[in-house]
């Protein structure tokens, strides 16, 4: 069950794809509701959802054509900035020396976040910023979108937390990451997060720790792996995340990228004009954008 | 002339302290508005500061007594998280060995930030998260409140886009912050940031780079320097930050700290159950917060 946010005659609306993939259930005409996006709906999804899998089940109501509507990034102004791990798969550890020194153990999770003011989505522009950065890099990450509020959750309760998974390109500037020391200025520049094409309800991805993780550029295969190599998974990093931390519905966690970063090859690949970056993980989907 | 947020018969309010310190202007009685909150206030305030300026100058109209309201944080839900800088007075890198090299050239700003679903204001108690924390510490530092939209703002154009000045104690778990390399985590646990107690109209802070800041722990002086001392200075951060990066009214800069936090110590001075901390800045005034 896809949740995704859409332009119908230039409105801003939130839905599910239907079963059949051919049709969009608008979700404040279904429910009566008058949520204001994504993120609102979110906050309330455990008083809805249950009455939205048993539409999408039956598979006979619904709004749109697919074909007719813009879908846009599910969460176009998340509630926070995106929340991220750095370093989560040991092959990119390895190609990330010029960020990180590759003889450190990495023996917790390394949190940092992207500032994010307006999530890009599918078909969207990722801006050049020229003159501020000549190192723009991809890296394509599971995001594990949370649904409801708490802190200082346990592992083995995480699951009763996340509301579902998408995908997060988190561009980087990677001269501004080491330039500053701290990532955070690298990470944060307008456009340069891509959130999409939608967010899969948790229900429906059986093993989120068995997903198959890709990006292309312009058709060329840079990364892929499994989820299954994540150092840390979802369910640790929210007991981490949350130790001593709220989290609330709509954070957005990225949970690490796997080698084959533009920084990773002799000489680095880095993205330029035109570049078109296709990240892609297994039941959720491909999210493509085009650098300005 | 000092922006408050303040709570008056259980309600949320936004006020100005009168000019001769004793009552309390409400903006929304004044202007006839309904801001929800300060900051949303801010967003506007290019429309109404010079009417309130002029009410605050004729020092005639008010609503409450000083005394009978209580003031909490002005901001206590930031627009975003707080925009931070390390290491920014030469004296604090000598004493940060802990978390950077002391002999890495600082010829950049180290930026990061901590997240604050919720800000702590005057008079409120910092938790002690016992069991994920035991090196509580404290840093003052002056904060600058955004009160316009803008992206790659030039240095000496930045003035027009600040609302005002305030304190911020950037309360910090220095075993986390250590412990998850980046500083994310360890500057963001609930209620570890204080902003308070209130915001300084930048009209009335002639200039923001000669100020007195300190701060004490039980009455002990622990900081004490001057913003003079700034490697550099926030129109300079309002440069380097707003490159790429769109910054919006009621995003917060904190300056960076003097030496003198607890572990620049021999042994650390950190934070204990019961200890009062007070941050000082001349013309802004005195933020003291009580640990759990």
């Amino acid at each position: 069950m896809k949740f995704i946010t859409f332009l119908e005659n230039a409105e801003e609306k939130i839905g599910i794809i239907s079963k059949d993939n051919k049709k969009v259930i608008d979700i404040n005409k279904t429910l009566g509701s008058d949520f204001y996006d994504m993120t609102e709906f979110i906050w309330s999804n455990e008083e809805y959802i249950e009455k939205l899998v048993d539409i999408y089940e039956k598979n006979e109501k619904s709004h749109y054509n697919l074909e007719d509507v813009m879908i846009i990034s599910p969460v176009p102004r998340p509630a926070t900035d995106i929340l991220c791990v750095g370093l989560n798969y040991s092959d990119h550890i390895k190609e990330s020396q010029s960020v990180q020194d590759p003889d450190k153990k990495i023996e917790v999770p390394v949190f940092f976040t992207k500032r994010v003011l307006k999530a890009i989505g599918d078909g969207e522009i990722i801006l050049r910023h020229e003159g501020i950065t000549e190192e723009i890099d991809y890296e394509a990450e599971l995001g594990v979108v949370m649904g409801k509020e708490g802190i200082n959750i346990p592992e083995e309760d995480a699951d009763e937390y996340i509301f579902g998974y998408t995908i997060v390109n988190d561009i980087s500037a990677r001269d501004l990451q080491r330039k500053h020391n701290q990532w955070f200025k690298g990470k944060g520049l307008d456009s340069h997060t891509s959130i999409g094409p939608c967010i899969v309800y948790k229900k429906y991805i059986e093993n989120p720790e068995n997903l198959n993780i890709s990006s292309r550029v312009n058709g060329e295969t840079r990364q892929n792996s499994n989820t299954k190599n994540l150092i840390f998974s979802a369910p640790y990093l929210i007991e981490e995340l949350s130790k001593g931390m709220t989290i609330i519905p709509g954070d957005i966690i990225a949970t690490g990228t796997p080698a084959g970063v533009g920084m990773g090859f002799k000489p680095p690949k880095y993205l330029k004009s035109g570049d078109v970056v296709e990240c892609e993980i297994e039941k959720i989907g491909i999210l493509k954008n085009i650098v300005e």
